[in-house]
């Protein structure tokens, strides 16, 4: 999965209470969705993170898929991009929010920006 | 403005009620933001409109950027890719939703998909 | 469909679109998820409805499950009373909002409350 | 009522199918919560109608609240001043929708902006 | 009160800060909403966790009312249900961080799922 | 910076992840919207916290604002007033979460209440 080790946690926090949803989760965001051709896995990350950041209620989700962007070759200074980005949409909370996310996975892959 | 005339009829429909607000648009969103380099603009606009589909309460908008992104080249078989992708993030009526404003663009503009 | 000819419509719309997305629709919501056990129909568009009536971004779909929350047996006094409550958790424009849509499909159905 | 004939058309149109939320709107928002002391009506209708124009799902009782403002004394060049600043926390289209509300309020009372 | 000790300590935080706001829950929600006929407590929780839920930014008032879905006999399997519903309503990330919040007040109940 | 240190905070965590979104934050809402004329700080630090706590997914902003609000001079209980206001516009659960944030500022700036 894109979405590595992350995505496999996920998974197994559900074990214990909801196994079908599991499936469903490999079914139908990544059996159905992501393997649909027409657009590439890089659009469909910044699309996912855009949304995520934008709607600033699922954080989880939005780590995971931070590290889903990077592993499918979005650039780190991309992923900052969109967030900034999103301040227009969703407001400067929303974007800010959403940057403190990525620090953290950028600070636990020790990504350093070349912009700093 | 990559939102051709669309974007001109936000700015003349505020020039009664808050022109300094038009000035804004001009300077913050499109001055600043989308003028930056690190993301091109066809990214640009796949992150606005999943953002916008996603959020669901700025249809107005939302078809502005659809707009938007088929004029710097993001393909009409792509923009339902985002829309679709977004029942995964936002829920199905979201996405649903999306696909109804999408629909109204591709008929004014006689789009006509090659999966139809 | 439980939700009928409205459900249809839905399909229909999408026909010159998003093909494929009307047949996740069929798959994953009504296919995987309404037809598990372990709850009942009923309940089912409760949950719907007052989702829907909270979000307060979805009101062509929460029209269709109005629908289907008649038709599975929900009384009309039954989802007055959900909407109602919503104005606890999501504020009281969610539940007139949402009470204005289901007025609609009581007159579309000529459906006459025995509280009036 | 300080929201006027917009209030009272709200009551009415609960008549037929919930009467007793017609009740709760005018013992809850009403009896209780306006009637408090220790904030001026004018501070309850900015804080409403910058709520109503951030949450962006609420167009109607925007309308009603922008009325209830004017109605309590808060000038027509304030109530912009509320709308533009939403788009910090809520977006631009928010605040380009809020706006776009105003207008038509601003154009029923005739309301001519000095700023214009 | 159907929430128990939940409840308890809500009306316990709002002691120091805002007295008056734990007459108001206790006079609307509890005394004017949860107390009318028409609708059983049992869906009156599965509407009010399916809302909480999709609305993803509640979650301590989420927990609280698993607790009350639990008190007046909403069966566990049932919350599950409700929870992967709102997958198709409001994403998958809604549904995920709800199932989040109900694993840990079964866990915390020391519940065992059947279907485990 | 009428928000202070915990603005200051802001801008210092931004530094090593997107130092130029600290210069937004500067330039538009404090330097364009915040610096405007015809509408009151008091009243522009009320619309804030009453949006915010609506939305309910911009905590550790809603913080900085109520900060930003004593600042310039709202008293402990207005601030108390919009929050519980906003139960009306946006549900009980926002109201609480909001008041919660409320409680931890007040500690830390050991602000006791009158009408305690």
């Amino acid at each position: 999965m894109i979405d590595g080790s992350a995505g496999e946690k996920v998974v197994a926090s559900l074990k214990d209470i909801a196994p079908d949803f599991s499936n469903y989760l490999l079914e139908y965001p990544f059996g159905d969705i992501y393997a649909r051709p027409n657009l590439d896995l890089r659009s469909r990350e910044i699309a996912t993170i855009a949304a995520l950041t934008a709607m600033g209620n699922a954080q989880p989700q939005l780590k995971v898929h931070i590290e889903a962007a990077l592993n499918v070759g979005v650039k780190p200074e991309e992923i900052i991009e969109v967030m900034m980005q999103m301040s227009v949409y969703a407001g400067f909370p929303a974007a800010l929010n959403g940057l403190n996310v990525t620090k953290q996975v950028f600070q636990e892959r020790q990504i350093v920006l070349s912009n700093k």
